[in-house]
Order: C-alpha cells, then structure tokens, then sequence
C-alpha cells in the first residue's frame, strides 16, 4: 500500500526504509533536504491517492500537534493520520476530535524498538477505531518483528490507549533499567567479583534476568568495561514522568518506576539544593559552626 | 566425569537429570527414599572414585552449613565440595576454612533457572580456585545452556564471588519484578487500555522491554487474564535482604532494590502498624476524636 | 474589622471564633443552618459594607471555584476575596483572572493548623498583591499564633504562592508522618524496647526529633498504646499528590514524598494487582503451577 | 553524686559542664591534654570512690568496645559502665556480658540533643536493670531537659534497648530532614514562592510541620539565605543504616528512611556508576554510537 511519512530522523528514516523492503511504497517528507521525497507538506500529500494514510513521526509536544494540525488542513475526508510519535496520550483525544471535524481519522501508535527496528522490527502498540486499525494493518505488519502478529503488536483500545501503553511500556522500561544498573554498581564496589563484565555476560542464558537491555548492557560494558567512557547524567524524556503522574492519579503505588525517575533527576544535579538542606541541618545541630568555645578533641563525638 | 549429588528437590532432581542426559554419572543423595540414590550422605561418598566432586544443592542456612561439615567428615583430602545452594556468600568463606583443615577444596556456585533449568539449562556464576573450576568444567558444561559458554557461565572471583553474584542477580529481579507490576497495575487501572493481556504479550518482540520475566508474565497471564487466581502476598527469600544490606555496607543506593524489597514486606502485612500511626496522627490533627463542640458542616473543609 | 466567611465546617467555624476572639466582625455563611449567619451568600454579601473582604473556606475543588464564581456576580469592582481552602495553586491564577474581569481583588492563603488552631491559631501563607495583603492583615493577625508575625505568616509571593506553599508544607507533612510511623512499626517489631509509648514520650525533650507531630503521636498513644484502635487505611487529600507532580515538573527528586504518598495508596489496597503480578512470576518461575513430574522433596530447594 | 566520664569531645565536654551545674562531682578523661581532668584511665579509676560509676562517650565502634575492655580491667565488682555513645545496640550484649564476668554492671543510654544540650538537656533512652537505672538517676536528671522526667527521659528495656531507641530516634531523624529538605528544594525550583527563608520561618508556630529541625533550617537560611555556603555532600554516621538493616531483619517496610539514606549515599558520588549504566543503556537503544548509516535530522526522534 501507499503511506506518507513525516519525520524521517532517526526513527522515521528507518521506518521507511523498513516498510518500503516490505514492498510499499512511502512518500517521505522531512525538513532536512538530504532525507526528504518531497518538497513540503502539501507536496506528500499530494502525491498521495485518496483515501491517504499519513504517519507522523516527529518528536512529541508542540511539533506534532502543530504537524497533525498542519495535516488537518490539507488532507479529505476519509483520510487517517497515525501519530506514532512519543506523544502524551492526553495529546490523542484533541487530536482526534480536531481532525474528525473535517472527516479525518485518527490513530496513535506506540512504536518500541530504537535503531534496532530497521532489522529486528518495532513493537506497537496502537488505539484507535477498529477498521482504521485495519486499514493500516499492512504497514503495521511491515513495521512490527517477525514472528505471530500477536507477539509484536496489539490493538489496545480506543484513541489514546496506544500511547498510554507505550508510556507504562517506557516507565516500566525506567525501572528496569536502574534494577540492572544499581546491580552493576553493587558489583563494581564489591571487592568479590573481580570481572564484572564477564559476570554480567554470563547472564545472557538461563537466568531470571535475561533481556533484551542485560544484552545491551553487555554490549557496552564489551566496548567499555567500567562503562567509564561516558558520565552518569541521564535524561528523561517524557512518558517517565507521565507514568508517575497517571499513576498518582489512579491512586496506584509506583515506588519503583518513580525511583527510578528521581535518580535521573539527581544524575543531572550538580550539586543538590536538597542535600545543602540536609548538610545545613547536620550543620546546626552539630555544631560546626556554632561551637567555638568547646575544645576540639579527638576522642570525642557530637551526636544529634 | 562423575558427580555426588545432596539434595534432590526441585532444583537437584533437574538438575540430576540433566547432568545424566549429558553423559556424565550422578549418585545422588536425599532424606526423601522415593528420589535417592544412595541411603546415606556416606554412602553416597563412598560410591565415588576419589577424588571426589560433591555437589550441594539443600536449602540455605542451617542445613547447607550442616551438610556441609558433615562432608568435611566423610571426604579426604583432594575432594571437591561445590555449594550450589542460595547461600549467603559470606558463608562460603567459613564452610572454605573448615574444609581446608582437612584439605578439601570448595567452591561456591550461584545457579538460576528454577523449574526450566531441565530444558533450557542454568545459569551458572562460581566463585573459587581456577583448578577446582577446570576440575568441575564438564559438570558447569552439562547444566548451563547450549550456546557460547561465557553467555551462561561465569568464574566470577575467588570463594563466595558465585553467590555474591547470585545475590546481586536475584537483587535485580526484585527490581525487574517489581517495575513489570506496576505497569501491569497501571495497565489495569487504566480505563483506555482495553486488553491488558494482548497489551503485554504484544511486548515480547521488538519492545526495549522484552524479556524471559515478561514472556512469564504473558504466559500468567494466558491462565489467568487478571491475574486474580492468587493473592498479593510475596514472600523473599533472602538474597532480595542481603542485596541492599551489602549495597548499605558499600554506600551503594538502590532505591529500587529496596522498593521491590519492602514492597514484600507490605504485600504480607494484613494491617501496616506504620500506616496505624500515620492515620492516628492525621486524626489527632484533623481532631474527629477530639472536636465534640464544633457543629459538623457539610461545606466545611479540616485541612493540616 | 468587617469580614464574609463562606464555609463554617471544621475549619471556618474555629476561625469565625478566633477571628470574633479578636474583636473583628464576621458575616459567615454556611449552607448548613445550625451554623450560618446569613440566609444566602447574597445576604452575606448584602450585609457587609464596601470595599469588602470575603474569606472562602469551603472543600477545594469544584465547590471553591463554584463559590468564587457566584462571588464574582455578587461582589463590586474594589472588593477582594481570598480562597483559604487546600486549592491547587493552579487555580489561583484562573480564579484572579475571572475576578479581575469585574475589578474583584483576589488572594489565596494557605492555612495549617486542623482543629488546634482555635487555640492556639493557624499558620499562614499568602499570595497576592501587597496592597491586598496589607488590606487583610487585621485578618491574618487574627488567625495567626501569639508572637512575632514571621513566624506565622508569609506573603510568599504572587497570587498562588500561598496555595504552592501549602503544598509543599503538606507535602513535607507527609514525609514526616512516615518517617515518625516507619520508626514506630520498628520499635513495635523489636524485641529490646519494651515501653514503646514511654521511649516515643522521651523523645519530646532534647531530642532532634521532637516536633509538633510527635506531641499528636505520644497523645494517640496515650489513648491507645498499640494504636489498634483503628486501621491503617489512610486517605490522602491532594496536596501530597500536586507535591510529587510539581516535583517531576520542575525535575526535583522527591524519593520520601513520594515514598509517604504511595504508602498510603498502597494502605487501601485490600490486596495489591502489582503484588499479584509478582506473585505470578515468581510461581512461573517457581514452577508451583507448572511441575507435575518432579517428585516433591523436603530437603530441595527452588531457585529463581 | 560522683561520676567518671570518658570522652570531652563536643558531646563529653558539655555533658561534663551541664552535670557539674546540678552540683555533681565529675572526674573526666580524656587523652587531649587541654580538656582532661585525669592523667589516665586508671588515674580516673583511683579518683572515684566505690561503687563508681563510669560514663563512656567516645566514638562508637572500635574505640568504645577498648575503652569498656579497658574499664573492665580496672573497675571493680558493682562499678556501672554506662555507654553514652552512638553504638550500636548488637555491641550491647558482648560489653554487658564481659563485663558481667567481672561483676561490673553495664547499662546503655542513647543520647540526642548536639551541641544544643549543654543549654537545654540531652534526651534520653537507656537500656539495663532497674536497680542500675535507679542509681544513675541523679545522672540522668541532671542530663535531661527541665520539665517532666518521662518527656526526656526512658527507661526503653534491657541492656541495649537504650541504642535501639536511640537508633530508631536518628533512622526517623534521617527521614524528617529528607522531607524537609526535599520540600525545600520544591519551593527553590518554583517560580512562584519568591521569598522562601520567609515561607519556611512562617512554619515555625501553628503548623503542622513545626519542629525543632524546622527551628534550625529557619536559623540556617538566616545566616545563608539559599543555603549555598556548604555543598550537599552529606554524611552518615551509622545509626541510619542500622535502622534500614533491623528493618529488613523485622521485615518492616521503611521506604522513607532508606531514601533518605540513600539520598545522602547519592549526594556523596562525583558520578554514579549506576546512572553510567544508565546512561549507557540509553545509548545503546538510542543508537548515538551505532548509528553511522542513517542520516541526521532536525525533525526526528529516537524513541525506545
């Protein structure tokens, strides 16, 4: 089938590659001259037949609203706009009700997988109407890995239930990631275990812990064995945070996935307004700076 | 080669079996008549050729230490005594020392897998002499996985480096666990997500979260949609309690370690006496024990 | 002077009283007849004399934005209504925009202090125009405790800075409570202090943890030394939720308020979905469900 | 009455100062020079007149468990030991009984108050036989704050329930600081509150968060408004991890003080290993060091 493609950076520009050796074909558009097919907005979607499907993958906040709007604009009734991009699922429901003023419909897709996609596949998770879900199922099929459909893709409701699913797949994803990496730190200070890189690789088969990211983790540490190549900030970059949020408002306890979060935010402190807090306190009731009368001695302790 | 075998439950009986199915002959040792091999713990030594290779496979603690001397007692001097149990790794270094006297050597070997060890085989972390590791190779051969040995099977460090590593190994699938649960939870909570089980399943292929614990997690689900057939109550074992206490002793934070961990603890309490306390103080601020002149309104707010 | 009190529950009928205590006087109005002073909120409005001072004190929410709204069509260009219930501070800025439309001044003040305040007065914290603060301050000196202003009342800032900083006292009320809760369960769980409400009753003197919070918890346990006269079923009402979504969205790591927060959800739970979910791994992995063959045996063990 | 006291650092020099002003007799020692009454130990020893009673204040740990070794040699049947220091309650026993073997009596006594309890009284918890409390009364009273006996002092429970207490006291001191500090960084990062050393010192009287740590973070932002005179590298000294392990040993759920401890692990890190981990797993998915082939784009994301 026909799709036009917006965004081609690092996720978009494999996806289309991708689907196109699956046999489609794809009118890309992408600011960036270097990457594009066509010329503008306007121009893809003119070079596409009604009734068009349109992908947008760009990244998440003001750009894909202002793009789907954009696509609002120049696209029929009958068409259908999949935002597979790492959009707030709260962004689908307006979305969906701006472009059914004009007859367009609407999709939104989590897409999972990084770099990796081009040859392994991405893992989607889409919301949206039944027989739009159908319509795209060609590129879906072409888009997601190997093996039974099932494994790799889901319909998991209505608009918006696919970036709700991407979003917990994302939060769940932070907690793993920091399961392994307080592991590796516990294994690197202890004085035991004197190849940390090869016991980490000796998990890959048979262990409880096997994954997909304990084998990227091995991947790095080949590369780099202390993994002391790179420093310890760590970004977020959304769906962390809205995880947390959701489920603060479901009332349901997540002291994993947000300790997750907060380690990231402390990754990128310099030095932490918090913690002076606490060293001004120790500060005081210990005396440092108060006491100057009293003798210092080395036997002594100041206990709070 | 030939292999004494105490302890055949759940994990020694596979284990038994897939060692015979590589080849190699296993006299094996239980209290239970229906699973044994031999009728004593000193039987089972006196049928092997010295020198021998025991294998220790009882439930950590008190027994395995029990076992363990009483091996001291039975074998001679060249002997190998292998701890595959969940033992705490600071055992390993006193069961080395009392063995030694009699010059028995030991090791310690951390061994995950559970009940699919038989068919997939296990995976293997142990801590000892380089030459009693090439002495046990043939045994560690036949029950990690098929594939690249370093990928199921490492020589993590000296005596106890294998349950050190076993411990910081089940410290993450605490954390793993527990990141996977609350996005289920979320999931569940969740009103726009429809099909919380295809949702998952739909993990397994191309996701950045895809693992052994998750293909768990679908095949549970498969069983059971809402997972409602069992209770919430979770019990740990010991290396979850271990894991934080040694990442306390090296200053090591692990929030989500200990998440997972003290979620445990809660999930068993019929009633949490800290929330006791939390609700008593929210009462004697909120004062519904103490008001008895105020007249009750239903537009009136008691706020802390 | 002359002040509108709208909400006489627990709250504005101990400030009606304080504020009366202080010479000052008080139109209030509750929907609850038993208690109001005037028959409607025009009424109250209508007894009052311009420019007047209305002071809301109704549940947050929908009921407060509700009350604004009908202030704003009863109240004159110069007037000025402050919002003293637990709204989010991101109403403030919604409430003074609708007001200033029709010259209506408007503050939000944060107010602590639950049933004690009739006694012994209400911490403060405002936001607004410092003429507006300057008009109210008869008020606020009313409400507030004995001693020097500052160290019961603050104009934090803008309007919605009192509300923000109520909050964030809320939010550090709840990590306090836990933090006094955790260490209770702890000496409940010991088998060395014997006398757990006479050790917490020594810590009011001298100590570093003595507090207000800890008076309230020797007094609970004065009443009811195992506190098991209720259950540890504890609400929460929104101020420690804004807390962590406003620490996620300035990037702030907040690991013990969110910690106290998710314990009190997890404190409603009958039985936790997450916890089922870990449950149901364990006993995938366990093999409970799934080893038929395998002879049962006391002396084996499972492992993960 | 007369007492020995070991150790004039900050805590031993003042105790010594507050015991003399209740008119007792005190013969310190101490090995700084500046501060000692005595010459020696057993210089201290021959000054006291039997039955004596000994109060040791020096740094936990090693040096603690010498000095009572050392009193043991020198004391004589029905001497008192009483350790003052920050043991740790399991060092308890071992003293109690070597010096039993003697017939030297022992008791323990948990001490809070810092630098500030020259001034206002130290809070105590003990641990020991009745008949030994009874006798270091006049001790403890002279130590205490004014006021009722139970609100500064208890007799907690046997020998060691004293550094229990006194242990959960400073676990629970670890999560009140924690709270404050993290509320104070969320009032820093907001844009609203625009004068927080004076929203902090509103707290002091009529709110729920009032407390003697509150009263100490108002001093410490008077003489450093944005606390940014000290760095948030904070130390523990012991208690706050002995809390976490007894919980763990009583499987008592303490999210809040492990964060807090935690936290001050955390604020101790130039880089943390696990958040490299972290880093590096992001860029292992993200494919920043993979990712040669495809073409850079402006308008495309990365999404895992």
């Amino acid at each position: 089938m026909q799709l036009g493609l917006v965004g081609l950076g690092k996720m978009g520009f494999n996806m289309r590659e991708r689907i196109r050796r699956a046999g489609h074909e794809v009118v890309g558009y992408d600011r960036n001259p270097d990457v594009t097919d066509a010329e503008s907005l306007a121009d893809m979607v003119g070079r596409l037949s009604a009734p068009r499907v349109v992908w947008v993958m760009v990244p998440a906040g003001d750009i894909t609203r202002q793009t789907i709007a954009d696509l609002g604009d120049l696209l029929d009734e009958g068409d259908l706009v999949i935002d597979g991009g790492n959009s707030r699922f709260t962004d689908d429901t307006e979305n969906a009700e701006a472009l059914k003023a004009k007859g367009v419909h609407y999709m939104d897709a989590g897409v999972s997988g990084g770099v990796w996609g081009l040859e392994v596949g991405y893992g989607l998770m889409v919301g949206g109407e039944p027989e739009d879900v159908e319509r795209a199922m060609p590129i879906f099929d072409a888009l997601r890995p190997e093996g039974p459909r099932e494994e790799g893709f889901a319909h998991a409701g209505p608009v918006g239930a696919g970036h709700f699913a991407k979003m917990v797949h994302n939060g769940i994803e932070y907690g793993l990631m920091q399961a392994y990496a307080e592991g590796f730190e516990l294994l690197e200070a202890s004085e035991l275990v004197q190849d940390v890189p090869a016991t980490i690789k000796a998990w890959q088969r048979g262990t409880v812990v096997r994954s997909w990211l304990l084998d990227l983790l091995v991947r790095a540490l080949e590369s780099d064995p202390e993994l002391d190549d790179l420093r310890g900030h760590v970004e977020d970059s959304g769906e962390g945070r809205w995880t947390v949020e959701e489920a603060i408002k479901h009332a349901v306890p997540a002291p994993v996935i947000s300790a997750a979060l907060f380690a990231r935010f402390a990754s990128r402190q310099d030095d932490s307004p918090a913690m002076r807090a606490v060293a001004a306190l120790r500060n005081q009731f210990g005396g440092h700076a108060v006491v100057t009368a009293g003798p210092s001695s080395g036997s002594g302790s100041t206990q709070s």
